[in-house]
Order: structure tokens, then sequence, then C-alpha cells
């Protein structure tokens, strides 16, 4: 099947307090290594970045400038999307660790029938809804699974999704809100995502581990 | 306040697939780990245990042993902390990452007069529901928090909680249960729960980090 993916590095890192993006890990800068995957794993590659970002494409990666959503930056991303593809991975830029194996586990569960594939991973920490610091609810467990990119789908489904115009973070939802099935493949944990300043230290050590 | 930590290290590790809290985590075992801050943070100890470990406790530090669930297993700790303590803290010996100042937050929530304190992390993956690997529903994330351990009760608060019976991996969702305040403190990314083998890797990368 043929595979491309929208890497979405548009973000402003507001939590983080810089553009995440280009932050550096292990001498490489972050969208780096997210495209440096996102090209071994897919036929072709599309960077949506901010309008003012100043980042030197690799040969043969196609760049989108972002809008204001990340649902307006991953349209962007789309439209640049050769129309004969059939699946269409959608990654944050923001998740440099994900593994060439996580992309293929996303990409294989397309192409055998789901309208969407995204990597789960149990939720192993309670979880509870808090409102001005206090716990007002503890939310049931079961069969709860926090969700990563890559999110793969098929091209048809996630331009229909995405015709309406609708806004979410996850693609995923925009899909199940189609009336799309979205199936779940193993995630990995070391594929967190840059979230807060801390989560790249947490990144650097996770890619020291790797070396030794 | 004075204050009594419950270190709960009774489980059978049936996911981790060994008792993980006698997995060796930097050279030092992770219940030695996670007894060593409980003591610097508290004014004393029971560490709950299966019936058939065979751990060297270190001087002044109680013992337990478990029950069939985690609130036996618990209920066994809180039957030796002494009557007149203030504050009980539960702490699962599988987080040996958390640290002295997390301990002291939670204490001090207390001490300021929560019926209990857990810290919390802000969700930030999307999570969703999954029956048969195939998402269900995507959950809103609004106010969502990931608790850990250590989770700090008023002792009279959570004897009562306890005396009930009633059996929840969380002690905090009895507490609420019973009509209780929690609240919720500010977690730490590094205090991660060994669940997988997979997280002894990533909680060696973690004190290497730290190290570095």
């Amino acid at each position: 099947v043929r595979t491309w993916a929208i890497v979405v590095a548009a973000g402003d890192g507001a939590r983080f307090g810089a553009a995440k993006q280009f932050a550096t890990l292990g001498g490489v800068s972050v969208v780096d290594r997210s495209v440096t995957v996102a090209r071994d794993a897919c036929d072709g590659v599309v960077v949506v970045l901010p309008s003012d970002a100043a980042w030197m494409a690799p040969d043969g990666v196609l760049l989108a400038v972002g809008g204001a959503t990340r649902s307006d930056s991953v349209r962007a991303g789309l439209a640049a999307v050769p129309a004969d593809v059939d699946v269409v991975i959608v990654h944050d830029a923001a998740r440099p660790l994900a593994s060439r194996q996580l992309f293929d586990r996303v990409i294989r569960a397309v192409a055998e029938g789901a309208d969407g594939a995204v990597p789960g991973l149990a939720v192993s920490d309670t979880l509870k809804r808090v409102r001005d610091d206090r716990v007002v609810e503890t939310v049931a467990r079961d069969g709860l699974v926090a969700v990563q990119t890559p999110q793969g789908f098929r091209a048809d489904v996630l331009r229909a999704a995405h015709r309406v115009g609708a806004v979410d973070t996850d693609d995923a939802a925009l899909v199940e809100a189609d009336g799309g099935t979205v199936v779940v493949v193993e995630g990995e944990r070391r594929n967190l995502k840059l979230t807060l300043p801390d989560d790249l230290v947490l990144a650097e050590a996770l890619l020291d581990g790797a070396r030794a």
C-alpha cells in the first residue's frame, strides 16, 4: 500500500515554553528525528511547520504551513499528499522516539482493513477528575488506553473526516465521529510526547538508556 | 504532625512476570529504594510483604504480611501503625523513584486540613475506551489527572474508610466513597510505577539520567 506521513510540527509549544519541535535531543532536533523515522517507514512525507519556521527540509520532503488549530495544520498537510496514496499517517513531531516498528504496526492494521489505527497503552495509573484541585470523580479504568501517534488512516476516510472542518487534537476522534472503525495496536512506553520541559530530560535519559 | 508510612510490597507481579518489588534497580532493590525515601520523610514505616518473602528489614522498620487483595494488605499495615499517629502515607513499593519532596507535599496537604492528598499529573495523552481492540469511546480529558502514590490521609479517616472492608486498588477512592475530601498535589513524571518488564529499563534510564 502506498503510504504517506504528515508530520505535524506547527505548534507554538505554549506549555513547553518554546517551540519544542526544534529543541535538540541527543544532538539532533526533535523534528528531524520524527521525520527520519517517518521517511524510513513511508513512501513520502509532508512536514507542517509554523509560518515563521526556518527549518531545512531533507531532500524529497514536502513542506506545508500550519493553521490556527492542529486540525487546520493536518488539513494543510493532507492537501499536499498525492491523490493516489492509500494510507495516511499523522504523527506529532513532538514524539521523536516512536520506532519504525510502531509505524509498521499502524500501517499494517490499516492495510488489513481498519479505517484507522492508533497505538495505545493500557492505563496503569488510577485516573481522577479534578475541579479546583479537589477530586470529584474516580474514572473507571476498564478498557482504557492512552493513545499516541503515529496514527494511520485510509486516505479517503481521513480526507472525509477532515472535510467537514471539525476541530480536534486527535484525528482518530474525527474519524470515529464520522462513523469510521478505529483499532488499537500496542503502543510504546518510550514514545513519550514532549509536553513539559522535564519531558526532554526524560527523553534524553531514554536515548542514553537505548545506547547503553 | 506524627506521620507513618505503609509501603505495600505484597503483590505477586503477575503482569511484570516476577515479584517486581525485589528486582534490582541501579544495584539496590526496588523495595529498599521505596523504604529508604519513606523512612526519610516519615516517623515510622511498616512494610507489607508476601507471606513467603525473605527480605531483611532495616532497623526500626515494622513488617506485616499481605492479604488476598491490596486493600487487605493496606489493612494489615494499618493494624501495625501506632494509635497516636496523625497522618498515614500509603505508598506502592513498585514506585521506587518518588522523591522526598513529593512525600513532603502530600504530608503538608493533609496537615493543612485535607482528609486525603494524592499526587496527580495532568493527562497529556488522548484516552480511549476499547472493546475487542476497537475504540468505543474517546474520554473527555478536562480536569483528568493520573494519580500516583505516595497517598496521604488523616489516620482516622483512612481507618474508617478501611473498616468497612471495601476493596479498591486505590485508597483515595475508598476515602472519597466514604465522603472524605481528597486534594491533588503536583506529581512527578519520573515517579513511574513498575508494571511491565520494560518499565525497569525506563527506570534505569531515569536513574542514569539523574546521575549524569
